[in-house]
């Protein structure tokens, strides 16, 4: 039998925002259930908050307060540091960096951080014979970075792809079903509080772009380079295009991507059109999923909320459970020296099928003109939408192609765009095959 | 740095059947990738199977062969025995036992051998200081153990699911798409060799029952009791029911559902009725899908392939590396000794929503009568679908009732079979809210 251990595991909290404050709720809740999980109690005993005061909904007493993170972080006398202060610089980098010099195992949500420094924190936690456990800062409370780095580590993979931004998840979603325009239902979400006053992280695809960085570097074995990340938000999403893209048995996501090509690892975030019969397609509002694509295990899908309170806090003390029972993992798979230089796939290589969107004038002669031009690029059309005549108006024309290379279409874009019956710079939206 | 171990990790293989050379195959194949993982080399070194000439399409050359794989457990100089010989009892038991009793950790794919005797060999095990890992034996290459044990470890869970039998639902989606009954499809899964010559273990449920065994223990902290599973299989379920199911709105699944109830845990295998949009009713063909409902993170929904050699090996082989970077879990998440007895929540005393349908002659009154009854029975009625008229032949006629005890839902049935109108036996399904 195995005996409980009487001394408890000491966690010093980094942060009492929306996270911090779920993490401690969670730790007070589960205390039972913790101790028996870990084989010995865990208590929270030190935290540092930039307002003592704010009433967070739970009782702070018994708690030593820190002003100073970092000064917590070094001289705290506990075994865990969890940062959930945030940011890819400054005070959350300070904390992890002294945490680990002091001796002391990290746990964190950043997802900037990680995507920004991954790999020298991984070099410094490996110096330091310590973890940065890291579970929380993709997709939330679904354990995507276990999934990847553990449950299928038998597998070479060869794509992972997903839904890793819930804000705009929720207003693609919301578009689709309301018919409602962007701005819209973004101020909606924001009134909803599934949108920042300042949404740009989010919907500029940056957000989605760290994560994946993290599980390119996962699935792939290379060295976390957020800036290899092609990234593209959702900001010039139409109702228009959703609505055919519906027609055409699609949904539009924000989709972030990673996949071995033969020139090297592509790594993009852009609105993509899916099937919506696809694994991913039905996964609305605010879920996030990620699917990993192995040699061994063909695919494997998991859905869940990617963001909150509780799923967050969820995924900390996981990362909490695993350090108290020893299990613990090179940051990335690999020890931080034997991670790969990350050899970058141009999108301009990119080989897929499009959408294009163009609001033409209504005359003769307008498909035949386009169609010419994309045949030239050696572009292949696979089907043409054309909805209603409305002679000498402006109507939409849509086309689907077959796989072609991104080049080839952005050239032939480029010469369709200078067409005097294009009155509107023309949409291009990816179609994934999932 | 992490400096590479020279030291192999050495394996012995008992069992060269499907899983097993698929497991011998991925050793192989990604030989540097898991000496990558695992720090040092992974080498399968002794194996045992009955045949040992027959052509398994991978070089057999420089391996220990042993005709007794008990004995290869005891004595093979290995750190892991993998067992993939199947049953609950005889040599795959008696390997484990032996190689846990000899001081080597177990890796298994064996669900019945877990569900029947997972408690006893997690004492074994924790007596012996050795692991008995088995991510394999539930839902294939999912790395659902995994994400049970240690994803959602922060979690209380009030309810586990999943599609758990492959053959079951492929079968399933077969009838639906095409319509045929169920005797015909099973002879088409058996031609293409998703079901067995003998297909009871499937189709009766037992395997799901087996499978549900083990998460419910991961899921509640209970011992495993498989015996305290009520299985149904899907022998009854006809096209006639799924084509009724498709117009209502929902998909017929054979569901694997352990919850828990006032009374304790309930723990459940048979055909459901799950609404077509909710997370698991898109899952189709051989996939495997299991959902979890935390305190938490309310829903994490894993889907993938359950079955077939590459999942398993990728399941097997997880373990090992697992193993070989030290990350031990006790095999149910807590101390064998810490798993509280089940208590068994009877399924007279489920409450849900049944679709009953039954054939009738057509004729005035048989629906008023049906409805006295279920009146009196305090089951209240949602829906009813009469479809056709056709003055004294024999016609179906489906009622959806809303939440009711079962017991009540089986009395006012045993009744209505009673009344002359009603010519076939009355076809209950329960209906899950997902």
């Amino acid at each position: 039998m195995t005996r409980p251990n009487a001394t408890p595991l000491r966690i010093a909290l980094a942060g009492l925002g929306t996270v911090g404050t779920g993490a401690l709720k969670l730790v007070a809740t589960q205390a039972d259930l913790l101790e028996r999980r870990c084989g010995r109690p865990v208590v929270v005993t030190d935290v540092s908050a930039r307002d003592r005061t704010r009433d967070r909904g739970i009782p702070l007493t018994g708690l030593n307060w820190h002003d100073d993170a970092v000064a917590m972080a070094r001289t705290a006398e506990v075994d865990i540091v969890v940062e959930l202060i945030g940011g890819a610089d400054g005070p959350a980098k300070a904390v992890c960096e002294a945490a680990l010099d002091a001796g002391r195992h990290v746990v964190t949500a950043n997802k900037a951080l990680i995507a920004r420094h991954g790999v020298a924190l991984a070099q410094r936690a490996e110096a330091a014979g310590f973890t940065l456990a890291y579970e929380a800062a993709v997709a939330g409370g679904i354990p995507v970075i276990k999934t990847l780095r553990e449950g299928l580590a038998a597998n070479r993979l060869s794509r992972v792809y997903g839904i890793l931004n819930g804000t705009c998840n929720y207003i693609l979603s919301t578009m689709r079903e309301s018919g409602r325009p962007f701005e819209d239902v973004l101020t909606e979400a924001q009134r909803l509080g599934y949108a920042e006053a300042d949404p740009t992280f989010d919907i500029d695809g940056i957000d989605a772009a760290h994560k994946l960085a993290i599980l390119t570097s996962l699935a792939f074995g290379t060295r976390v380079e957020s800036d290899a990340v092609q990234a593209e938000g959702i900001r010039h999403v139409s109702a228009l295009d959703i609505a055919f893209a519906e027609e055409l048995g699609y949904r539009i996501k924000l989709l972030a991507i990673a996949r071995r090509t033969r020139h090297g690892i592509e790594q993009r975030v852009h609105p993509c059109m899916v099937r919506s019969a696809s694994p991913i397609g039905g996964v609305e509002g605010v879920l996030n999923a990620v699917v990993a694509e192995g040699d061994f295990m063909p695919s494997t899908v998991v859905v869940g909320a990617g963001a909150g309170a509780g799923p967050t806090a969820s995924a900390v003390v996981a990362d909490i459970i695993d350090i108290a029972r020893g299990r613990i993992t090179p940051m990335f798979g690999l020890p931080a020296d034997a991670l790969e230089p990350l050899t970058d796939s141009p999108l301009s290589m990119h080989v897929g099928a499009y959408y294009l969107r163009l609001m033409v004038i209504d005359r003769p002669g307008v498909l035949a003109s386009v169609a010419r031009v994309l045949g030239e690029e050696a572009v292949s059309i696979e089907s043409v939408l054309q909805r209603g005549r409305d002679p000498e108006e402006i109507v939409p024309l849509v086309l689907v192609t077959h796989d072609t290379e991104e080049a080839a279409m952005l050239r032939a874009v480029a010469r369709i765009g200078e067409h005097d019956a294009v009155v509107e710079p023309p949409r291009l939206i990816r179609i994934e095959t999932l």
